[in-house]
């Protein structure tokens, strides 16, 4: 098995065939996990959408708000990687789909003693509002929760 | 095959057995490619490693300004991604070990009228100058050379 | 008595009864005042409430460009420190609950021959639009007025 | 003659008495340009007038991907420029009233080897939706195209 | 008592003579402090302080990643703030004298079920390398931990 | 005659042969002025040299905080224009060689009840560090003063 970071990267860009064998693997090394998608020109629908996805899978506590923070926090730099800058979609004329994933557990298999961490990765295509003007882009933020 | 993008990512995240498998089919899908490794405090020491491997792989021609300015911004950004906001290493006390790779190529190997296009990828860990106290980072770039 | 920063830091933080004390060495010592408050998810609205105050309690005069030009910035900067980077509070699905201060006179009341600056200064609390889910954050800025 | 932003710079600031000596030289030189205007309060208002002056005057081909997003990163910077600092317009409660110039051709006319190149400039006035509360704003960034 | 935020400015505000009383009430109400100074115009000296002191204190554990990285943002967004936008002294031709704290305990002293937080504060001046240049800010950031 | 901005703009951009015609012109309406070169990788050298050419020149007051504060801003945000971007120069490996001017007068001549306003311009060449790797790039900001 392998690092918190490299997990959600894989499960980012694998097929659907993929994702079942890989979230075999990392239900057994003690993870929780989400993945969902998201096409919209606003910042606030992504993060909405992870939120939500991931309370709904409890990998936070929905009463929370130190798990709650950690995980916006995550969310809100994975789109800052996403969007290489400054956070914009509609208001700087363009629009995302994407696929997003939410891994909470250990930041290394190997170390378990470095406690609970919450990874956020988003990947997808980001361009003009016009079909196939748009290429791939990706983000990735991990936090102690 | 696949995008230029998740080309890139899967070769960041590739162990080097791994690596020889992929290249053998990127380069049979018609990608010039260079992958190296930067450890460092200093943003530009970055872009200079992934500038300078570039050039010696031949991914971009020396003497031409224009494949000069995608590569740079290309790989600009992919840092900015990699530093999830304004980019900074040392001046903000933290570290970078990193492996990066430049492909170029198609952007989409089903769609080969879209011409040239040039990707960037950084990825590794970011963290304090303290062994271990790091945690994984990404950042990808893709612009038409 | 201090410098404008303090003043505008102490009233930010005082109780209503505190605020008594505090404005009337204020006003004694030579400065003009407001105080607000706003709940919003729009940054403008933030600029904006801050804005009307200043222009009623007649802080600025209302017709000079040159006033409103240099109220704007340090509003707009005092939001900048709030926000801890990029101006955004709704699109990037967060809400404010602030209370806001705008103090012109001296910039230090023991060196009257620096001439009329302007302080804006924020605090409250930002945070998910989820009750509690939310703490404290302070932005000020200074300017020549 | 001289450079492309020096170029795009003149057509900015010129009269239209001045525009249409400077049109001949810069046909005369190779480029094609278009001019146009906007007043908003919304950032991608902006992006989307220039996108679409610039589609009509056949400055980048209407189904080239490539050449509209050399374009889209050209205005966007051009923006920032104009913006000094994060693009944000409606959102910081201020107004823009802008001339915007995109120009294609070479870099240098006295060196055509470097290839076509596009400038976008744009400039006017920035400031509170107020009238005469405004001051000059300009914005200017040249890619490879 | 109040909230950590609160508490965190009135001691970056207060005398000597004030810090004593509420050193005394902080600490009764189950916090751990550290306070120092800083002058320069190296963004991670800034950092470096922070986290040195807090580690002397015995604020966060010096073994543990978790509270050095929960720390080391903590001091980097609240830099953020000073800086009022990117971070930056010494290239930008400034420099800062400040005060820090740091603060670790209930984020409001009334709800305790939320855990241990962090708070770090900076104020001071910011200001040309010329004496008297100079004119006050601050920041502030609060993360759980 | 015309506005401050368009003004320091045509200042930037003309040869020394138009400059002594416009200076004439300038000089008439009202303003004080100064013009410089810069060739760093420093953005510290870039507003050094500005401000050190203000002062020689008698635009402020060597000895008014309140005037040093306004041109150094209006220097940092046309430095900001230039860099369309977050401010960087070697720390993003690239170098600039770049004119500068400043302007002290009426906004308008038409109308110069407005007071007085400084108006910072830069433009030249920025680009990698290999000879004629470059475009060029402006930045103005204009602020009461």
């Amino acid at each position: 098995m392998a690092k918190i970071g490299k997990l959600t990267i894989l499960l980012l860009i694998s097929s659907e065939e993929e994702e079942k064998e890989l979230i075999k693997k990392i239900t057994q090394a003690g993870y929780t996990y989400c993945i969902g998608k998201a096409g919209t020109m606003d910042s606030n629908a992504v993060i909405g959408a992870i939120e939500t996805a991931a309370k709904r899978a409890e990998i936070i506590l929905k009463d929370s708000y130190r798990e709650e923070h950690a995980l916006y926090h995550t969310a809100l730099n994975a789109l800052r990687g996403l969007c290489r800058g400054e956070i914009g979609i509609g208001n700087l004329l363009r629009t995302v789909g994407v696929k997003f994933v939410v891994l909470r557990g250990p930041m290394d298999t190997t170390k378990k003693d470095l406690g609970e961490w919450i990874a956020v990765g988003i990947y997808g295509t980001i361009g003009a509002p016009i079909k196939g003007f748009e290429h791939e882009a990706i983000g990735l933020e991990i936090n102690p929760v």
